[in-house]
């Protein structure tokens, strides 16, 4: 029998339970041990629920039972969380997290910890929820040069940016029916200015090149200005707009940005609607292999928890290597990357074709019946600062959005 | 260094060889070591190809080479590739294989002698070409019941298929196009007949339940029987037809099958179009997962395949447990898996209706104006079993295709 703890009683760590509890039999046989949660650790608690029977609210009672195995680290945020997982490791307990921030802050140096105590240092779940993102990326697609990792990487803003396309609603009323349901915290900041995304986009790049990627270098712009509008240009010429957790590997230079990104039907991230996440990974033989499922909720991310709790259970004694060490990745000026822009501006194509064209070179011209006083372009693949100098050069720009594949 | 012997030069292994060669660097340094193609083995001569250096006929040269750690079989078919992989392996040698033939027929018996000889049989490349599916399916998805498998797993006929569903096209013009492409095999019958797909989702079973599944036991329907008439009914309800390998978990009753399945735009595989594969799998705490990519080609499958042995490689003298016993897994009587049919019926609904829903209880009844003598219906929920029944009774059915979810 394997004891494990889950530090965190909240929407994951009820979910961690549920799962073992629910699926017993089926994890203990591809575990090939029994497992039993001996504690769970939270501050709160929890009248009627029979976790009170496992419940503590001092972790040094988990930390100091030589008894647990492994921990499952289920809180989230960077503190405590940082200080449990690593005494946890430096005491030879596996630890398995779903908390993307103390992976994007911490991971190279919880690793290396991991390492030394021939332990390991699980995190499926800090990305994708409950998709396989990690693993894969790390133990099969190790044969290429991985030139491009593309994710709608947070369901939150994925459900708002859906409910907008498909709906012609705009930003604050899906917001708040988001909130309502339940989809969109009260300060949705993390999710709809893109902090979220920009954590777990550190992550799969760090472990796609090896080198710690600080998550604070990633350019990172959110959700909270597109509008209706922009919608319905976008579906006018047949294209959506998501929120994109990107990396790109251009002759050596690798870049990293979130940023909100209008794709046409082409793309396979452009039927990944609602909650759900894709992440959509472009490797120089491979081509393209795409992750798809439930990017968040409570069993979907348990789900994940759990099979790195299976992993680590198979592996009690052998450290399984990840590569990401904390030399730091350098990544690329952002201003220097390259694409196409969607950009408003205000005026007629008769008025205002020549002030934009003379800026920005031959564009292709989009209009729709219902906007007499304005119009929209899509330039040619240039830089972001080639776009900055462009766009200074002509009056009453109201947007723009960059262009995917 | 590690010294790999490559079994056969065709399309995968000179992608093996091609794969080693461009990424060199990177794969050793994911391999921790320099890995280095000691010999090639095929009947065949290539003047001018730099593999003539390395080029072996006698496989005993390879055999008795003890330098030779890790051995790529990509030769396809069961013999002689089975007398070579479990000599390989009886010798400490660990194989890596794309064999999807070699791999439904005698998985569990060489999962066995590499682990009794503390080595490892590794086939990522079996299923999906490049796409990572084995690995997540064993080593991640492993909290889950797992409730359902879903496949495109053959490009050809995905191919043939789309073509038909977006261009109008006959099966016969597309099958012969496809052949002029190279996508398609003079003899198409492995792939257009479902043998291929069958063998695929045979391994998939086996691991999603740990027993071996007999691919003779699944019920296999190929895609002969799809026409361009088919499509247009489907097209004017916003459905396309897939070929579907498919594993179905009701009540403890495991079904599996291959078909030509109906599909609405809500199926995340209604997308995964052209010689693409998709495979989406439901566990119960889970919920869906999709992985999606290039399902066949050289480079896509060699990259799976140089994967395998970087994994082989990290894990020398480790075996990786793999869950597939030669228990016999019991499939359920397939004529007792439960869906709605779509049917093709002679007639007109004015003529034709009563007799239809007297034998098959209410129907949805679909038209098309340009097609005056026939109409089509979907049933409700029922067994194949039931469904047999009811269409003896009523005459003049010209098809029947299956609807998914």
């Amino acid at each position: 029998m394997i004891n494990i703890a889950v530090l965190g009683y909240g929407t994951v760590g009820s979910g961690v339970v549920e799962v073992i509890k629910t699926n017993q039999d089926i994890v203990n046989k591809k575990a090939g041990e029994d497992i039993n949660i001996k504690y769970v650790l939270d501050l709160r608690e929890f009248p009627g629920d029979p976790v009170m029977d496992i419940l503590v609210h001092d972790y040094d009672v988990i930390l100091n039972d030589p008894e647990v195995e492994i921990v499952a680290e289920v809180m989230g945020g960077v503190n405590p969380a940082y200080q449990f997982v690593k005494a946890a490791l430096e005491k030879g307990k596996s630890v398995c997290t779903s908390n993307k921030e103390l992976v994007a802050k911490h991971g190279p140096e919880l690793i290396e910890i991991a390492k030394k105590n021939n332990r390991n240092f699980f995190f499926e779940a800090s990305v994708g929820g409950g998709i396989p993102i990690i693993r894969p990326l790390i133990q099969c697609i190790t044969a290429d040069d991985v030139t491009h990792i593309t994710g709608i990487l947070n369901g939150t803003t994925n459900y708002i940016l859906t409910k907008m396309c498909k709906e012609g609603l705009d930003f604050d009323t899906v917001l708040k029916e988001a909130q309502d349901l339940g989809y969109a915290e009260r300060n949705p900041s993390a999710d709809v200015d893109g902090f979220d995304a920009c954590r777990k986009i550190a992550i799969l790049t760090s472990l796609a090149y090896g080198k710690h990627v600080d998550f604070e270098d990633i350019y990172t712009e959110g959700i909270t200005k597109i509008t209706d509008t922009d919608f319905k240009y976008a579906n006018s010429i047949g294209c959506s707009v998501k929120l994109f957790g990107e990396a790109t590997k251009v002759d050596g230079n690798i870049y990293a940005s979130v940023a909100p990104v209008m794709i046409s039907g082409d793309n396979p991230l452009f039927s990944v609607n609602g909650v759900f996440n894709g992440i959509l990974v472009n490797g120089n033989v491979l081509g393209d292999v795409m992750f798809y499922g439930s990017g968040a909720g409570k069993l979907p991310t348990a789900s994940a928890v759990v099979s790195d709790i299976v992993d680590a259970v198979k592996n009690l004694n052998t450290n399984i290597a990840i590569e990401w060490t904390d030399e730091k990745l350098e990544l690329a000026d952002y201003k220097t990357s390259e694409k196409k822009f969607f950009v408003r501006v205000n005026g007629t194509v008769a008025d205002k074709l020549s002030e934009v064209e003379s800026a920005f070179g031959k564009v292709e011209v989009i209009t729709l019946d219902e906007l007499k006083d304005e119009f929209a372009f899509i330039t040619e693949v240039m830089s972001e600062n080639k776009y900055e100098e462009a766009a200074a050069k002509v009056d009453g720009i109201v947007t723009r959005i960059r262009m995917g594949n």
